[in-house]
């Protein structure tokens, strides 16, 4: 059989790396396959560029259209990035009735729903096992792997570049600030850091997760996202005291009323495994009611280990581009008729246990007031601690971790206590999942 | 459109789950599946017990053959255990034209190439995802998300009973007896616990990963197989003091004359994460050249994880199975006539770290003797420990980890060292992973 031919859009990073994988283990993918599978196209503005990595076997445009287009090309591989172009791409590619591979989580958190309409109409796979977690087959288990389970939760390390700074500020002590600059330096975190440090990026990833977990539509808009840019080592430090590492985590979890969809930095039991996954890998725990916690981790960037979920995406979409679509997995896991209308929750009514730090005044009865307002909401603590005053210090650090509390309970508590006379500044808040069995 | 007919041989622990699964979570199934997948029929020598969990809705027989000839059946699921009756009856649903679902690791490893030669002339699947560990979905994961790769290696914890033996032994410091004894009156060892102890259950599970991660026939027999009733806690705790943990580990490993595959105890840096992995938890670590280490970890056995496997089959049979066969992901990964032909090398020929741990008189000169005795056979050494003789004895323990070296030069050196006069009884060896990146 003639080799399957491949339009790539943009051979950056990721792009090259697909390049090389595809030639480098081309007798091992064919041996799978049944099949070679062929870069023939490649778009990109840097002509010479392309022609650097990928020599003269391959026709090149600087006009993506123009692959989109190729009544050659059987699969187009959408590597340019963002929402805007890239969506244009992928409909004129199914509208041309091209099957797709994607590592886009930002286009199929945000168009997803619309992209997986026109592919069921047309008959055609939008397949995008490289938008989450980068080598890791997460969607792959999630939606086929686990099938016979109603998934009850999903907490993920999804976005690599934050974790490295989470993991060096614990282990060095170092400031945000200082840990950003050096991921910037060794090419972890973007010069622009915005969607990695602010959990946007993670919020994509999660809701494609919840998507295919559930079994509902994209609702990026829904999810919660909060950063790490506020934290801080000691926050870090006194939490491990505790028994905690604090993660940048998605968590995604079905509850009667809906689901929540959310991303922060969260405090993890220290002895969890995921707790221990360190630097830019990912992993993600996933909870199902059959088989309880199962566990993916590996490296959820860089050129190789994204191509490796482009290229399985390539092999599957192969075996499968000429059988009736009624046969293929679907897009979102579930039927597309069949998907679940329960609603994202707002964040006050999650429920989780929280670790607040304050600043108070080093004094008899301060800690009374403070335990007895949170008594007042009914929140319970579950573990407290008043740190010594520093040499010459008027103030110390009190530290406590909560039982599980409403998000609207905890709010109500910080507002009031950060009005007590004793209080200085804000009242750190950080989440906390016990992840455990059960 | 109406709902797939299964026939379950088999409803002990597994079948129940299966059974329980496939019923409490039918509507979630089905809106996956876009089909209902029904147990129709179930075969099992207690017709009572049938009739406990599965009520008047199925048809029940004592005959495991009337089901597999039976025409309404279309996916038979094989839960008998066993290599004599149950390959009879897996090769009988095959001639019959039907599905094959199976969790019967010893009857894949060692009749494997058999059964999956005559599912091919039939144009049928075997479907096997709950023969290794359980509910965590390798087999999908390593058949075809990491199909983009040429894989390295693959390391794995994949006996849920030898992993809570250690972990057991290691954080109470009991012996190999007590814990084991432990282990079967909680039920997590069986009364005759050779498969699980002597590594012969994770051997099998090793030789099916080995075939679908290298593209490589089944060769139970050439698996090299040591257990862990020889370890003591002893080991386990030099091996903590050393900074390595103790795990019954499956090895295969693509060399370039042929593959290493071999189960034994196995020393593992304590700061990795599948070192973390304890009690009856499952991981399996797999390199691949483009990914670089993945990792997936969860439940490797019990009722509903192993059943949350098998309904996973379920539902890619029904969707695959009046697919025509091309268009399938072939049973071991790679296409049935594009199969390595490379072969399992002999232990002799395996290179890896060493444990060594022998007693000796505590007097000058023993040292000397016994790492002149090494380097004679160009053996490195990493790291030594001698312990402190006790009070009033007169031999002490060397502990040693050497570098990289051949498994024949091994052999020769402990002959050598046994027969020191300063040496007592037996040296005990104990093979070493680092399982780094690289």
């Amino acid at each position: 059989m003639n080799p399957i031919k491949v339009g790539l859009l943009g051979i950056g990073t990721v792009g090259g790396g697909t390049f090389r994988v595809l030639q480098r283990n081309q007798e091992e993918i064919a041996r799978r396959a049944g099949r070679a599978i062929t870069i023939a196209m490649v778009a990109d503005r840097d002509i010479a560029k392309v022609r650097a990595i990928a020599g003269d076997t391959v026709r090149v445009t600087a006009n993506a259209f123009e692959v989109v287009d190729d009544p050659e090309i059987e699969i187009v591989v959408e590597l340019i990035g963002g929402t805007s172009i890239a969506r244009e791409l992928v409909l004129k590619a199914i509208e041309n009735g091209k099957q797709v591979v994607t590592a886009n989580k930002a286009l199929l958190a945000t168009h997803g729903n619309e992209i997986f309409a026109a592919a069921q109409r047309k008959g055609v796979t939008v397949a995008f096992e490289a938008a989450v977690a980068g080598g890791v087959p997460i969607i792959k288990a999630l939606r086929e792997g686990l099938s016979g389970n109603r998934i009850e939760w999903i907490a993920g390390i999804i976005n690599g570049t934050s974790n490295f700074i989470l993991s060096e500020m614990r282990e060095k002590g170092s400031s945000f600030e200082a840990v950003l600059t050096q991921a910037q330096q060794l090419g972890y975190a973007e010069a622009d850091p915005t969607f990695d440090i602010q959990g946007i990026d993670a919020a994509h990833k999660l809701t494609i997760l919840a998507a295919i977990g559930f079994g509902i539509p994209m609702q990026f808009a829904a999810c919660y996202t909060e950063g790490i840019a506020e934290l801080t080592s000691q926050d870090i430090r006194y939490a491990e005291e505790l028994g905690y590492r604090i993660k940048l985590l998605g968590v995604a979890k079905r509850m009667p009323q809906g689901f929540e969809l959310r991303v922060h930095p969260t405090l993890i039991p220290a002895k969890r495994l995921i707790a221990n996954v360190e630097g830019v890998m990912n992993a993600i725990l996933v909870k199902g009611d059959a088989v309880g916690q199962t566990m993916y981790y590996g490296p959820g960037a860089g050129a190789e280990p994204t191509a490796s979920a482009i290229v399985a995406d390539l092999v599957d979409v192969t075996r499968m581009h000429t059988v009736d679509p009624r046969h293929r997995v679907p897009h979102l896991a579930f039927q597309p008729d069949r998907l679940s209308a329960l609603p994202i929750l707002p964040m006050e009514a999650v429920e989780t246990s929280y670790y607040l730090r304050m600043r108070v005044d080093d004094r008899a009865g301060v800690l009374a007031d403070i335990t007895g307002t949170l008594a007042d909401l009914a929140i319970s603590i579950d573990a407290m601690v008043q740190k010594e005053p520093g040499e010459g210090e008027k103030q110390v650090d009190i530290v406590m971790l909560t039982h599980l509390t409403r998000e609207k309970s905890i709010n109500a508590a910080i507002a009031r206590i950060e009005a007590l006379p004793f209080v200085s500044g804000k009242v750190t808040r950080i989440r906390l999942e016990e992840l455990g069995q059960g």
